[in-house]
């Protein structure tokens, strides 16, 4: 599970990599999230020295990976896919087989599209509660009675309001899923605008020096980071 | 639980209305969801009678309503709360005693917003799904599988994408509730973006003429409704 | 040309206003810039006494003002129109007739969405151009040169780099015609995505103290007013 | 001035290209509009062989080329700049030096941003001022009498009330430019929400078949293209 295209690359490509041991009868998964154009490289250059290759990223961060509750997006050769599931049964909470290489890098990434819309979403109900005279909290409480409760908001809502954005999904990682997931809906002429809108706030975030932080830390802007009148020319 | 404000001022100011029957000792409880204008008006014209008064609009619709599920928010006068709790336990899940008259009105909207917001979220992931070669209902799976899981995304994701739009909550009252919550925020000067981007896709689902169809068919507006080529000049 | 509709509606109704003199034959004109409510109320107050009434906002600000280069949007009693043209010839560049009331209230709206739209945009720009290494004073050049060159571009982008923001229409006045407008576009099922997106800026705006600057102030918004890093939580 | 970056990269690399033929005390002038990657591509390899290289991609479309109005937006080689500029003086109304190779590309960028979302400004004030009663017609007079008059609102205005779509500048290539303008903000941490709610409609626009219309044909979105009620599920 590397961290980015290179290191992938560099695993399969390189000296002692991947391609001088694959061969006929072997295949390679690789778990890492990378774009689909870097996982269609490694498909086409396993499959030419015959071997086979599953991209199989994953979708859940810290906490879920340290309770086995990973979700498994894999794809490419489904006879490898199969022979894997006994492992990813292990790994994960459950696994699917989408098709095509690409496919994996694409669920995930609409996945945390919305992911990243639903913080917005949730920033702007909390800050709206606050100045409007009502608490913070007991919005949180309400929501989480409702048809709109999930584990992100329960997790998520009480760090950020202590302003907590220790990082378990990093701000500047996923602004970069947004960017991509809109991309493909350019690629495809989808039109976004509410995640589009999402997207510009995590960028605001970026510029105000919060890529590192959790991704929640876009509260921060949504609340007026380094405003609240202290923006006077 | 009334419709609307001309309904809930009607039932106290009329000829034979509450106003006729209040008075010292007496409270009344109004459990519609009506603005916070409204409430005050009625809420001066009871304590003016000697009476006491709370508004307790609920969140939830139709289904959680008929399992006992719905959540109240109340606000007013704390006593004659404290006096409804055991009916309030019965009628729903919880209640919540949010303070001043306007606040139920208000937490109901933010509540909404939110909701508002996600099923953009939700229709922009589906669309995004759906042509770039993935499946939707396999986006709905691992959705449910993760940290955005969500009632509202299970019950209402199979509707949408089998296009049943038959309403529990008429998009155009979906779509004044975020007027109103966005309404709400320029009063306190709080810019939310992404609501303001979900509240206009409802706007325009209303112009398609889909204001009494469910919420979720807004998701007609995302996938481009009438359009799909259509749309020559 | 009263600043408010609380001022426009004292001058008539008040004791000594304007409806203990109106009457058969004679007619009221307004220039204020007021809702179509209010204008309303004065012109059915006014007609009721047998006069004549003609709402007459304006469109442009102090420096169209002083140099008598106000376009006059009015509205209401024809005749009241035709017999106020050499007036109006002398106050503005040119006079518009309407229609019924509200008319011209309804078009300084519209006129001042698109206005608070496209100075978003200069914003935008010139905060890109800044950001990706060009020189904005260049942008505000080529843009004089090109399709897109405009007197409210030409008058206000130098001011704006140099971070001076005196006001000649405060910015707290253009979001409340953006409001204006957008609540027009929900009542009549009309969504503007990108008149919403502009309106929030200057939402922004206000919360970060810049309401009584003038309405480029915006620009401190796109920059990251109060940012630079310093947002940090 | 090639239309696209293959084009530009073929004329220069391939046999009896450009490459085959510069070397030192020769310079290349290449006036395509090609993205900053391609044109530093280009610059190199001109370099490597000792010849000089200037990028000028112009700003404008059909018209001003007609009559002789286009802006030239030079970078690169400034020796080279300054023995085009008697050229330039009879192909353009003005040139720039922007300084190092992209920044001409990267202004057209700019200047095509402000210009899309420009165009989303006069849409919905269009489709504003028609269903709220005003005529379309009207508002264009206003604004052709104000300070947001410009050659743009004033040719297209007209052409867009009539449905008249003919592509002077394809919607697709102004979508394009905006998702790279959109990209640069991205890479230097811009946020852009007008901009961005501008893109999403041209990309709603290309998703109804209008990707070969003229740019204005985004009106058609604004107004609910294929809509008007025939938008049920």
């Amino acid at each position: 599970m590397l961290s980015d295209p290179s290191a992938a690359l560099s695993v399969v490509f390189d000296k002692d990599g991947v391609l001088e041991q694959i061969g006929s009868g072997k295949g390679y998964v690789d778990m890492s999230t990378v774009d689909a154009a870097t996982s269609t490289k490694i498909s086409e250059a396993v499959k030419q020295k015959g071997g086979a290759f599953l991209e199989a990223p994953v979708s859940g961060s810290k906490k879920p990976a340290e309770d086995g509750q990973l979700v498994i997006l894999a794809a490419g050769d489904k006879p490898l896919y199969d022979g894997m599931i006994p492992a990813f049964d292990v790994l994960g909470k459950k696994s699917f087989f989408l098709g095509e290489i690409g496919n994996g890098a694409k669920m995930k990434l609409v996945v945390n599209m919305v992911m990243g819309s639903m913080m917005n979403s949730l920033s702007e109900g909390l800050c709206l509660a606050d100045k409007s005279g009502l608490s913070p909290q007991t919005l949180l409480d309400v929501l989480d009675l409702g048809a709109i409760a999930n584990p992100m908001f329960k997790l998520k809502g009480p760090t950020m309001l202590q302003g907590s954005y220790s990082p378990a999904f990093p701000l500047k990682h996923q602004q970069k899923d947004m960017r991509l997931a809109l991309a493909l809906g350019d690629e495809n002429a989808v039109a976004m605008p509410v995640s589009a809108a999402a997207n510009e706030a995590f960028k605001k975030a970026r510029s105000l020096g919060l890529g590192d932080q959790d991704f929640s830390a876009v509260y921060e802007v949504v609340k007026g980071a380094g405003g609240s009148g202290s923006g006077q020319p």
